[in-house]
């Protein structure tokens, strides 16, 4: 079996938050190569979370940020499905950097599914006016105008946007992650933030 | 003038969450009738607060209650004129004391005039069907739906809610106060509450 380097096991845990033994693993798995080991851990976190995706999450935590000077705030449910889950340090990190990532990135919706469908159209709308100016023929369009919409969904989508303490991981990378870690399934319920004048 | 006995004063401060020396002059004022003294104090602060009804709002906190357990959890935003205000005691306590009212009293809505048609007329029906039931005149049951539609207001506003610390008062009351005491135009911008399982 290969050896692999510490450095590299490091640089692997910081990249996909997974933990070190496991980090190893899939690095010895992958031969040293970083990127396949981050497509492994990343395939192996949905594996498990799609199997624990369909149990009933009816625990969970509340959780608050408020952002220092009391200006803005952000109030967020996380579920699970034991209270002994709710209760742990882990449910408890999730939430606070869910909450500090609301905080910072704004995030209109949870997924795409809640997207308001006039918000969609208008957006789309204005894309299409941008495109059809170009010229370009219609069938090109269309496939350009599906890539911004799912990049705007990367800019208003909780779960789609890039966590902000690791951009290298999206939201709901971080979810999938601790689902596969916890063995439990977890969802981000619901979340608002309040800042004044906004 | 009359002289007033410190225990009434005590608790007509009680009642209302005025000042002591402001409450002494109600008292003197209506010699020593108690609920003169609280009519004539809710109608300097509704004065007060309508004189100053018409400022801007633009500044406030952004507090936060989660209710021990982490189960349930408020998050609420408190407008005023200026950043000064916003950074006073008397506001702090505010949010605190709204957003506990809030996690216990489980408002739906600000004030009447932000109730849900569909819900307003939904639960018309069932009082209109209930009194129809019971044979009486149409103009009598007119009036009774009106009351129980002022009563609803009481069960579902947060501002109509009789205040969890005081029921002596209404929230818009102890607002009131505050914007008489503080002489800025305080508004209750927005809240949210969420809770495991509801």
């Amino acid at each position: 079996m290969a050896k692999i380097d510490l450095d590299l096991i490091q640089k692997l845990r910081d990249i996909t938050g997974v933990g070190m033994m496991d980090c190893k693993k899939a690095l010895q798995e992958t031969d040293g190569d970083i990127d396949k080991a981050i497509e492994l851990l990343r395939k192996k976190g949905a594996a498990i979370a799609a199997k624990r995706g369909a149990n009933e999450t009816a625990e969970g935590i509340v959780h608050a940020y408020i952002h220092p000077g009391s200006r803005m705030g952000v109030l967020v449910e996380i579920n699970c499905e034991t209270d002994f889950v709710a209760r742990t340090e882990d449910l408890k990190k999730f939430a606070a950097d869910v909450a500090m990532h609301i905080a910072a990135m704004k995030p209109m919706y949870i997924a795409p599914e809640e997207v308001d469908p006039k918000f969609l159209e208008h957006e789309k709308g204005i894309f299409k006016e941008q495109l059809l100016a170009s010229g370009k023929p219609e069938k090109i369009i269309n496939q350009i105008l599906e890539g911004k919409v799912q990049k705007l969904y990367t800019e208003v989508c909780l779960l789609k946007q890039p966590f902000v303490k690791n951009d290298q991981l999206t939201v709901d990378d971080l979810l999938k992650q601790l689902i596969a870690k916890i063995g439990e399934n977890i969802k981000i319920r619901r979340f608002c933030r309040f800042e004044i004048g906004a």
